[in-house]
């Protein structure tokens, strides 16, 4: 039988992934399982989308254009012109997702062993395409004591190489809900110039800021329009991610017109999720708000419980639908299967998602654990109840 | 500023692309250009898919499994079963089109610097996903007099290196419209035993065969179930290309593990894509019937019509819409460019696909084009006469 490739082999499991069938199991032994691993948001998709989809009348369904329906991008750069970033319909690619946008943009940029620093803990998937393309992923810690701000302008100078292209992060950030200040983002503004690196920024979550906090984009970062690439998707945005609707955005007329090649070499994006993303510009601004509202009272139903469970922490995030919080347990992936195949709460548990799945460094987030809050608000009462129980009888408790 | 990827830089710029501004230009003066170059088909797609689209009734356009929607894969396992092609859901993953289908197989079979051997003239996109994966493409070469039939054997056997992992065929093929034969299929059989290699078999256009003539798919090939990639696609079978719905399928359940990761890194295929193709499965046989009709006559327009034009050429073709055609000119890329901004008759022309851009063999196709028979058989007659008013006063001409 022919070999597969390294490539394929280095290609990491999910964890949470390993944790499925466990879940599988649980729900046939008729327990309910709450769904906190996830980040597929149960909010309601706009009906203006849908509707975009339901009174589709071309003949044939066609190819769009390799960097997306031209109609579309045009309205993109007015949605980001709301947002004050100001960019025209050329420095946007439509990708099949941010997944497809990120290894666009890791692939333009970077050569095999090339390096890209990220904070960790960061979303897995990152570790995915950086194997995808072939480059190494070069993690920075950041602590869930600072609440996972970023990390000391030093750490970020002791990792960088020769081999060093790019920084990325993620804000507000997967899987820590972490939303960077503008002076953060213009500590990375410095470090980018200094050592004429990249910054890739990961902004799917930008509707998603709490307490009267505002998203500072890597776009408004001035003097560094050539290293800038931002990373969007309509996924979280609009609740859509089954859409595959995403895209890649820089003013660097070099990295666009190289991205787009990778783009031309798989035709297009896909049509239908474009037609419904196009149409989910007309979004009216109360659907953000009720969605705001919905998700402020689901954090702090989380972030309250938590912070009242014995030896257990979480900070309080700005964004984004994450929290990390840290749990008097020996190790998280144990932990997390052991809620599963042995443990319930009045035929009731919760799937968490381990937190060593977002740190790249061996070792860490081993009492750590993400928890999306999806779930509605009643939901999510009941799944902290049910944590609570379960960590007082988890036999790897360390309190 | 920094600097992009060799990757990038590498990536091949579609001679096609290269002739739209021209193209562009010839319509702003009024110019009738009749489309030959595109693999984009004019028939319409079946409705019962169009229905299911417009009959969304989801509240949230959700993530589907990674692998594609289950019942999809079902019922696709069915549609294979109807073409003798014995396969489960479990042995299929669905790609955003076949593009990604191809980059999830090159990626999971193969290391940077291995090789893969294509007959040339191939799809000029393979080029991109080679790079892409930083794999090689070793062509090897299928003359137009055969009628571009697979090469000997021993020019397989020539190219075969300690770094080959597969072989790539296109059945039918496209650029060429050939459709292997039972007995050459059999040589690949024997080929990839002996050496133990994977055979990739890109059959998006299985459904286009003419004459009687039937597809013998390389899922037929006995004994080879472990080294055997079949690549698929909507895009063309029902006139979807926009869709982006495509698939890998292999018995090999160490691949299919493997490219299954690679699918986990990116989430899942599009949803609404999925949705409309599952519906598609239902197309009457009736709407084949009348697509095959309706493009023989498509075939037999320009093949006919080419061989009747002083000193041209084309051999005709048994699957796929199109045809590579040899002309009395000095170089395809110059004759193909000067048809659209130099030339007209009646103020129409014609824009066509210079083979080079189909050869990886620097110099060959200089003499052949490839037309695409997606229009109308009036539409085809026009350009026929157009074509052959062109090569009457084309200063590069060769007789």
């Amino acid at each position: 039988m022919p070999s597969i490739s390294v490539k394929g082999r280095m290609m990491p499991e999910s964890p949470i992934r390993k944790l499925v069938p466990f879940a599988d199991l649980a729900k046939k032994r008729g327990v309910k399982v709450y769904h906190l691993n996830i980040g597929q948001p149960d909010i309601p998709t706009p009906e203006v989308a849908l509707d975009a989809i339901r009174n589709f009348n071309g003949k044939v369904v066609e190819y769009s254009h390799s960097a997306g329906i031209p109609s579309y991008r045009i309205k993109l750069a007015e949605y980001y012109k709301k947002h004050n970033i100001h960019i025209t319909a050329d420095d946007i690619i439509i990708g099949a997702g941010a997944s497809e946008a990120i290894l666009f943009a890791f692939q333009s940029i970077m050569d095999p062993d090339d390096e890209v620093i990220i904070p960790e803990p960061f979303y897995a998937n990152y570790n995915g395409f950086a194997i995808n393309a072939g480059i190494r992923v070069k993690p920075i810690f950041s602590s869930i004591e600072s609440g996972f701000a970023l990390p000391p302008i030093a750490d970020f100078e002791k990792s960088i190489t020769s081999k060093t292209k790019a920084i990325l992060v993620c804000n507000p950030n997967n899987p820590t809900g972490y939303l960077y200040s503008e002076e953060e983002l213009e500590t990375l503004r410095q470090l980018v110039l200094k050592y004429d690196l990249y910054l890739i920024a990961d902004e799917v979550y930008r509707e998603f800021c709490y307490d009267g906090h505002k998203h500072y984009s890597c776009m408004h970062l001035k003097g560094i329009e050539n290293n800038v690439i931002l990373i969007d998707s309509v996924s979280k945005r609009y609740s859509a991610c089954g859409m595959r609707v995403g895209c890649m955005i820089s003013k660097n007329k070099e990295v666009m017109s190289t991205a787009l090649k990778f783009a031309q070499a798989r035709l297009s994006p896909p049509s239908f999720g474009q037609i419904a993303a196009e149409a989910a510009i007309q979004t009216p601004d109360s659907y953000f708000e009720e969605v705001l509202q919905e998700y402020l009272a689901r954090r702090n139903v989380v972030v309250e419980s938590i912070n009242k469970m014995d030896g257990a922490f979480c900070p309080t995030p700005k964004g984004a639908f994450y929290v990390v919080a840290k749990l008097p347990i020996d190790d998280s992936d144990r932990f997390c299967q052991w809620l599963l195949d042995s443990f319930e709460f009045e035929m009731q548990t919760v799937m968490l998602a381990p937190a060593s799945g977002f740190y790249s460094t061996p070792g860490r987030g081993k009492d750590e654990v993400r928890i999306s809050y999806v779930l509605n608000v009643n939901d999510l009462k009941q799944s902290m109840k049910v944590l609570k129980e379960a960590l007082k009888v988890y036999p790897g408790r360390t309190i």
